[in-house]
């Protein structure tokens, strides 16, 4: 009897040290999943920052509002209807069928939605600096909520879905993009190039003559700031994308770092060699083009692999502008370049560069697979999307003399830096303000 | 004899096994604070951008320095004096009275007072922004400490004390007020409003005809910049307030971006409706209201009535405002609309949408008594104060002459942007320069 | 029988406890370090922001692309060669000799090379902003790759090496420097200053007449946010160092938050007792003397110490760069004050004050023999490196007319603010623009 009660004792000793265990070990992820959530929610002023630098000063506040309603509705909507599709029951592969608007999850999911809320965002925010001054500002918000809804919902649904039951095709495929090269940047990278075909060029971009026309953006300072808050989110994005907190977040910070480097060497390599200027723009841009082409890979290939993998994207994010500009198709911050194009060269290299299965010719299939499929579906649901908005809602684009005014007078009725743009005239043209 | 040192073992291992636990779930717990309380104390440079872009480029340097010194003074005086007043020993329920200076704390409570400094920073700089453009820098300094050192740590202490014996009154009563929508928000706002009356509005912001005219600010993307930045400091706000880290971090992240969200979107939806412009200033005050809002029942309500707390703090945003010009009242950023009103809504929300206790009317009662009693302390005290510094330290107002020139020039002897302000002449008028 | 198998129960699941414990020990550890890390990287933003806000906007992209440049090239040249340098194998206790490009390093160890690379980036760009306005680009850029890849290691592997057998001879002497104020900001400040020498002044800065004439920055907005950005990432750089996750955070946050507070206090109270403006550049860089003093010491001081290693640091950051002006040393962030005086002096503070054993001249001494060693390894090694790029590569400093024009334009062949800066002529002038 004595004995019995002497070993309950270290039973129930051991039981709630487990129990204590299993309650640290959920608190500790809960506390990774949410640092991560809130680094990704900061991509949003990242964006922001780089797409209002890159755009002439009569359209700040435009791109600004773009950005901030986008984030703000497209959390609504993700809410929604988002999660669900992506992470509901899917018995098809194709979509996720439970979970709308949730109100009574159980405590971790949470973690997971708004972890998930904040990629939905990055996806959607990624097409309005492309579009930048000369998309009508309530067609952009409206398209962006389709965006979180709907197209990255659904493409996220075949590749990561479901939580609750049933698997998405390209996961049961054993498709690979740990933090969404395509899932969420290519994905962004193909609606933008959808919308862009849709809107056509900026006034001026393309002249008469044929001969392209750089339109500079009014702030660099502003796009080097955005550069280095998207590179600082980055690391929630990727190493947060382990869900759970343990020691091999170290590598793949160290892959993200490692990349981003390797991408704007490249590019400023390549500008050395054939005695160009080093520009800032596409400084920024080829180290971003690393930050998007490592996130596939960064958890499954080693440093040396992770520096490969950037300096290809420094050089994509290098020549792909030029064939855009060949097409005139007048990308404002090379979104489809950075986040299109890196995104599916991230993917493909996550196939050839997989640890202990490099250049195996399987993975590296079903890699293309998924980046062809994201395309597809991205370019071509946007596409729709696009050519819908521009019949409705009096279309896509603002009228001409609306673009050479500047959308921030014309959409929102107030300017960026009213000290400094004395030469805008400030005629009411029937809009109401409150000053 | 053998037995006996085979139980002995697991007994060691078991007591072994349970400091390791312990000492690791208070490791993970300082972690999850300190996160917090870095992320709080970048709420001052939100504050910062938000201010300095909604003044005119003149004032630019002056609202700048007012936020980084009510940062530098408010820390020391907030280790001083405030900690000590807020969470020492306090038998009468109405403010502390230990613990001043402290240089010998136990560990764990070190974590604690770093956490609430940046609380109290917070609660002080929010008059900053609001009586910008017209006070006088060593008054409003002055008047930062006071806030930092006696009026916010004493409300504090009713409602947050006593960390080492007694209690707050407020909080004996059972009031709700998570993160601080009435301990922090309110009292800043309720300040604001105290020295909005005293100092009067700005020259020409209400003409002689009796018509209201708006001063824009000189740098809407700063303003957009500091929306962001203070949107991701609230996480580590809300959810930073659970001081212990816990599965529960995610929904209470969720609430806070969901209110955000809906709060932007009301203010949107009203705008559309009304056919009015949707304005960048307001749209990101709206957004705010809803942060401001959800942060006293952040951790005790479902993800629907948080959207319904956020709903309301944009309509509250977008009215305030209106009324606050009717009085004549001269808020440079609608702080006492975003922070005094929607605080006070968020904490009477935390007892309407109270988690299995929804519309008990006692519940609701107290809200509202704490609601009450915090305008009542936090108007009434810095009323006074203000009204004191106006007496003494020649006024809390600058002169007619110096409010024309801009305080950057007649108060700091410098210009934030000397290249683009060419036609600010710049006498020497008595000051000493460095330069 | 019985009896063994119940032994065997709890035997097996101490043991399986004991690794779960372990594994969530490494795991925590992991998340504090790659946080502390990710905080770290942001600095790169605040210096940029300090230092483009600090020149003249005909320099904005010079300096924006030097911080940029030198964290991409540092990154991958401490990766290749200043980890193994700084912490490889270190039997002589003067340089660490394996380990370098490492592709193949046990979980753990990638979480400290990833801490670690922030760090040796921060040394870095600290001499970016001295030397700015008259600097060759592509010179800047080869001289950061030599402190990243030598100068900052080796010091580095004298006072914090090795992981993998031997030790520094700084160390093995008990020299404390807890979070680098001597490693990483003295480092920095005194490679700054031989910059600085070999550079000679900014044209203009220094008048025939004798007297210097203060060339003010263009946009203190961006200074001011620097600040801000600094001073959260350093709660990352200080508190981050402990490695080991632990209770002890608080503290180090603390001392780190009041040592900043109160430098910025002692500057402000020098000049209202001296009747003089404050200024916000100053302000700002008195703040930042107090967290490069205290990151020495944060560890293993009370907080009132901690608030006078800050207010001395205020002091110095008053007195130094006066002294400079004598010597017609033109450092136009005041680098060599902020990092390399407070990092000095905050080196030798740690000993004074150091916890349990204040005053004690042989652990002061030890600590000024450190303090000298970084002087003279720094100062002298990037003098050399300075005098030999200046003999090469077509000279350090750009050519006078190249330094009137202004850098953005004849190094880079672009404008930071196209529509604002009208005035700047735009010649092609040979170089190739793409746009």
């Amino acid at each position: 009897m004595g004995l019995c009660i002497i070993f309950a004792a270290p039973a129930m000793a051991a039981e709630n040290t487990a129990a204590n265990i299993q309650e640290i070990r959920i608190s500790l992820d809960s506390v990774w999943v949410i640092l991560g959530g809130i680094l990704v929610f900061f991509m949003q002023a990242g964006f922001a920052l780089i797409e209002s630098g890159s755009v002439r000063s009569k359209n700040t506040v435009n791109v600004l509002m773009k950005n901030y309603m986008d984030t703000c509705l497209g959390g609504l909507v993700f809410w929604l209807a988002g999660f669900g599709i992506m992470f509901g029951i899917n018995h098809s592969g194709f979509f996720g069928q439970s979970h709308f608007a949730p109100n009574n999850l159980d405590d971790w999911n949470w973690n997971l939605l708004f972890f998930q809320m904040m990629f939905a965002a990055t996806a959607t925010t990624i097409a309005s600096g492309a579009m930048a001054e000369r998309i009508h500002f309530v067609a952009y918000v409206v398209s962006a909520t389709i965006v979180s809804g709907l197209i990255y919902p659904v493409f996220g649904s075949w590749a990561w879905g479901s939580l609750f039951g049933g698997e998405g095709w390209l996961k049961a495929l054993g498709f690979i993009d740990f933090a969404g090269s395509t899932v969420v940047h290519s994905i962004g990278g193909w609606v933008a190039l959808a919308g862009l075909i849709v809107l056509g060029p900026r006034l001026g971009r393309f002249g008469r003559d044929g001969k392209s026309h750089y339109l500079p953006g009014h702030n660099l300072t502003l796009v080097a700031l955005g550069g280095f808050v998207l590179w600082l989110a980055w690391f929630g994005f990727n190493a947060g994308s382990t869900i759970q907190a343990n020691v091999s977040i170290g590598r793949i910070a160290l892959n993200t770092h490692l990349a981003a480097c390797a991408g704007a060497a490249a590019y400023m390599a390549i500008c050395l060699i054939r005695k160009k200027a080093v520009l800032i723009r596409s400084t920024i841009n080829a180290s971003l083009g690393g930050l998007v082409a490592i996130t596939a890979g960064c958890a499954s290939m080693t440093p040396v692999f992770a520096i490969c993998t950037g300096l290809i994207a420094g050089l994509l994010v290098t020549v792909v502008p030029v064939l855009m500009e060949k097409f005139k198709i007048d990308d404002v911050v090379d979104a489809v370049a950075v986040h299109g194009f890196c995104g599916a060269w991230g993917t493909i290299a996550a196939g050839i560069f997989l640890e202990n299965k490099m250049f195996n010719s399987a993975v590296i299939s079903i890699q293309c697979l998924g980046v062809m499929a994201a395309f597809l579906w991205g370019f071509g649901v946007a596409f729709i999307v696009f050519k819908v908005l521009d019949k409705v809602l009096g279309g896509l684009r603002v009228s001409k003399q609306y673009e050479q005014r500047g959308l921030d007078y014309t959409e929102h009725a107030e300017l960026s830096y009213p000290e400094f743009q004395k030469d805008v005239t400030f005629e009411t043209d029937g809009m109401t303000q409150r000053h």
